[in-house]
């Protein structure tokens, strides 16, 4: 059973919970958008399911600071170093982006590192920020001292799922948008399967002797392992481990945020890259050139004439376009858990 | 039967061979340097192997400009678009990095965006010359016109392997150096299987109908593809195929070289992306922090007592560390191709 509410009632609703705890109105609305995005696209994992499961929670404890204000440490023009004091993830991604798509529009490109984040919500709703002016936005972020999976060949758990997105504009088609967790899936698609008591495919869980795990309960009673992209180490572990590698070096290790290996701990204090380069600056046919592309993907000669072969985020491109237009769905359960807190939250019709 | 050849002497010998083609001395240094790391490393598929199949007939065909300057087209100080101007991509590339840590010692970060190059060789060798400046450096590079995997869900080849690295120092141990092909092997792995009568692992390559294939040579038949890094779509062949275009914008399409989707044809005007970040200019305490990072990760428990948990760079550092001091082994053949262009070269002892 789904109940379907209009995307500005979902919007106003989420915003209106972010501002009765305290967050800048202005800021509360860049942070509903950035959850909002996960039940718009499709991404339910990362969408409003996290309101009162994760961002709630960090807001009542304490843990994040509703009305802190990022300080800048350092600023060398294309480069800032940031802290973002405890403040809304979901806001000060955005943030990050805004600011470094300015420096990018004056240097080709602007680089932010942030320090004392929480979490974030979709990276790739952050990067796409910079499509919006024509640029390409990396955004990654580690998840602080969280530690989830194990090195290939370790027992204990070693680094977070880190994700990693890129946004590229792709002519009057729906942007590029890769926005992905450096494991085979992140933590929240297990979940899901664990309570709809669905298994998962082969390849997303081993046991410790490393044969696959289908049974997704098995994650958190601790008898499965999440395996890195890649899945075997003969078909790449090494690689999805390198990557979580690669997103803790640029978003935690250059900043100075937490770090899963050293330490551990909560999801605090975690680190945020936003990187974006303003394409234009540096040379003329950039836009042109990024729709051809683009263009030439989605007209590949598809295996099943049925299914075109499309680009990361297309699908979800297409899947906001429907429900902006017509509402977006919740699982009865989430509507109601969204009513508990939001007891003027009305449905469609 | 392997011939052991000091590594001053594979140098030297390489080095003479680009020279005499007429590539200026000090780049011929540096592209034998890029060359040679293949098997300094033991990532052989990317070493002096590739000297006769690869690098001389571009040479010889005019494909590449052997004393060819790069050209700065754009300079906006952080950020420098450059046209490679068909030079030996193995000296470009290298030069790329430089070029970007002088302006990241400046600016906290450096990009440079080059057209125009021909093929780079190792991608880690690359960013790892950012490693010697304390700074973190990525390199990455796609195969100009060159259409090698189809996408998830496509029936004809559509980028190639696009090659992405990270360097990063790590302390007093071996600098982290994460050097990968977006697919799940690159090429050349699946070639070496072929040529020794290997089979290759379930998860290389796949028919039409997407069953596994592990005859290597059904690849060059055209009767097997590659796949992306992730395999199956149930287990990440979208985050793969996503970081083959990530790598496409950033290192091709931002610069404005050949792209695999628009066209087609061979490995020529190859794009490559150089980004180096110097997060001491950011940030103190960095050098500490990546040594307290890594550590951390040797340190992690692993699942065999005698197999040791290590990051990507780890074992190719030891490698070289050896084979530095103890010659470089080259398989007979190899060494009997290589006297072939340098009659000159001697094994040790």
């Amino acid at each position: 059973m789904t109940v379907v509410v209009p995307y500005p009632t979902l919007l106003a609703t989420v915003t209106g919970v972010f501002a009765d705890r305290g967050v800048p109105p202005d800021r509360a609305r860049v942070a509903a958008a950035a959850l909002c995005h996960g039940d718009l696209t499709g991404v339910t994992s990362h969408g409003v399911v996290n309101l009162a499961r994760l961002y709630l929670p960090l807001l009542d404890s304490g843990r994040c600071d509703p009305a802190a204000d990022m300080a800048v440490t350092t600023d060398l023009g294309a480069c800032v170093h940031a802290d973002a004091r405890r403040s809304l993830g979901l806001w000060s991604a955005a943030q990050a982006v805004d600011l470094a798509a300015a420096r990018a529009a004056r240097h080709g490109i602007g680089l932010v590192s942030l320090r004392g984040a929480t979490h974030i919500g979709c990276a790739g709703f952050h990067a796409a920020r910079a499509v919006e002016h024509g640029m390409v936005g990396l955004v990654a972020s580690n998840c602080g001292g969280q530690r989830i999976a194990p090195p290939p060949g370790g027992r204990e758990p070693l680094l977070g799922t880190n994700p990693l997105a890129l946004a590229c504009p792709a002519g009057d088609r729906h942007p590029f948008v890769l926005d992905m967790s450096t494991t085979v899936v992140p933590t929240g698609r297990v979940r899901a399967a664990a309570r709809e008591g669905r298994e998962v495919p082969e390849g997303w869980l081993a046991d410790d002797s490393g044969a696959p795990v289908t049974d997704p309960s098995a994650f958190d009673r601790g008898e499965a392992r999440l395996l890195w992209l890649g899945g075997r180490p003969e078909t790449g572990a090494y690689k999805g481990f390198g990557l979580g590698l690669l997103v803790e070096v640029l978003s935690a290790l250059v900043p100075g945020a937490a770090l899963g290996p050293v330490g551990g701990g909560a999801d605090d204090d975690i680190g945020v890259v936003a990187l974006v380069i303003a394409p234009e600056r540096l040379r003329s046919g950039f836009g042109g050139d990024a729709g051809r592309l683009f263009e030439a993907v989605l007209a590949s000669a598809p295996a099943d004439p049925r299914a075109p072969v499309v680009y990361p985020g297309w699908w979800e491109g297409e899947r906001a376009r429907w429900r902006r237009a017509h509402g977006v769905p919740l699982p009865e359960e989430l509507y109601e858990q969204l009513r508990a807190v939001a007891p003027a939250l009305r449905a469609a019709g």
